[in-house]
């Protein structure tokens, strides 16, 4: 790998350490401040330096593991704990006593793309969501009819048809406007997904996405062209509510397969009415998702054919 | 922050360092191998450890670039070199001498969102695209014609109307099939994007995402339900090209405002044989990109009151 180019006269290298770099600027971080770009001189040229730790190796664990890294306590509630660790500029959290669920939610669980026809959505799917406990639903009534949270709410229209409450999402502290978290919460109860969208929803659409952002911009001062709005299918629970996330926000849950513009939502209603009672959607499931487990029942009952692309036993 | 709830004494705690924690094994590690969850135990008690490495703080930034941060070179091209520190198990990527582009690249560049009506595409992005020297789009040319990269095709489709070639991205090194990310590039040179698609293109469409899901299941053994199969909208060259990338695949690109579902696609022309002519589609942009500056000269000019969301000065 060495150089050797036609060109590789012309490098400028380092001969023996990182100081030998003269910072000028820290020119941009990636995602998550894992990555960072720094502009300086090496030898009395410009250069770019790049600096990113590198992934955890077996011996960098075990390397870490050792009495010599002391750590210091950030806090601790219950089984909960967190530590800074000076050596190698480590976060540790650890969870003890760890319960089966503890393991199982740390532990990688294999993914599938699951593409739903409508007849897989009525097969599946919807016995699956009618057979959730309504209760599961009544920190949402809680929120709606202001007997929780009341005082977090920026933004509400009470119509009872088209009406939705704004509130900032538990996951963005409200410091820093370019990690913008907001969700939307419509009133009435009957649209459980993407699903149940028909045409007829579209002045509530149009209301949420234009009175969200609006609300956004005199809250925090972050205009339209600056929000992703989006709903999940799947969501993580099934009473409609939209995701205002600030486009530079490294937040997840934001690729296909799982986030759909709801622009994109309310071009496919106005294009064709019945749009979501007939379209095929795709999402990704983690293998031991219940929902995935009712999709392998499904399989194993003989009614997979339907489907182009279902979970199956590697 | 300190303990202090009712339940704080159920937990088991670090004293003193990382070494208390005897690690069984690791249960996963996120993406890019940032951070790890391991089972193992902490007094006799079963726990869950989460380590992850700190963000880059300007102390953590000076603190590395001091001559006691040795370097071991991996390569060296031209202007570029790469070398991994062993303290603070840091990889380094050297641009020297460094041009204003290096520069600009390494920048960040704020985003905006973009709702591009079928107005907005006919007075900006279509003459956009229609001024890009057609020698841009040679090196396609010769990968359809067998002149570059013939060696690296896993698949072809040879008719003249719907086919396609299939081959590895080069940011894809083929070794680790959860990383598998594929292209195939369409044979027809008269499809620049998404907006160009009718009902007309769905026997193209349907023969790409089945047969390059097939050829990818036989070369590489990855399942059509573990693949995400997708195009990009803004893409970044305008020959009409799908993305196969596997579901656990780290790989950027994936976003809502840039990735489109090819069945998803299929769908939309199903449902409506004309939506990409009709639709209005949002796509992020970086301030500076080309066409970020030919959607500000329309707005100058006056062009804006079109679209609900546009790039704006702030």
């Amino acid at each position: 790998m060495g150089g050797g180019g036609g060109g590789a006269a012309a490098g400028v290298e380092l001969s023996a350490n990182l100081g030998e770099f003269r910072l000028e600027k820290v020119l941009s971080k990636d995602e998550a401040g894992k990555k960072v770009y720094l502009l300086g001189e090496v030898g009395g040229a410009r250069a770019v330096l790049k600096l990113e730790r590198a992934g955890w190796s077996d011996a960098a664990i075990s390397g870490l593991l050792v009495p010599s890294t002391a750590v210091d306590k950030s806090f601790s509630n219950d089984v909960y704990s967190k530590y800074s660790a000076e050596r190698g500029g480590v976060v540790a959290d650890l969870t003890c006593p760890a319960t089966d669920k503890h393991v199982s939610k740390a532990t990688h669980h294999p993914m599938v793309l699951v593409e739903e026809t409508a007849e897989g959505y009525a097969a599946v799917t919807r016995p699956f969501i009618e057979a959730i406990p309504p209760s599961r639903l009544q920190w949402v009534y809680n929120i709606l009819e202001k007997k929780a949270e009341a005082e977090r709410l920026i933004y509400e229209d009470a119509d009872a048809e088209v009406g939705f409450v704004l509130m900032p999402d538990l996951k963005w502290d409200g410091a820093d406007s370019n990690a913008c978290y907001c969700l939307a919460i419509v009133h009435r109860h009957d649209v459980r997904s993407l699903r149940d969208l028909t045409a007829a929803h579209l002045p509530m659409l149009r209301g949420v996405l234009e009175k969200g952002r609006q609300a956004v911009e005199v809250k925090y001062g972050i205009p339209a062209d600056k929000l992703r709005v989006f709903v999940h299918y799947q969501p993580s629970y099934y009473h409609f509510h939209v995701h205002f996330v600030h486009v530079e926000a490294h937040a997840g849950g934001q690729a296909i397969g799982k986030a759909h513009l709801l622009s994109d939502v309310i071009t496919n209603l106005e294009l064709c009415p019945g749009y979501y009672q007939r379209a095929t959607l795709a999402y990704t499931l983690s293998e031991g998702d219940p929902l995935y487990n009712a999709w392998e029942a499904h399989r194993s009952a003989g009614g997979a054919e339907q489907q182009a692309a279902l979970p199956r036993k590697d």
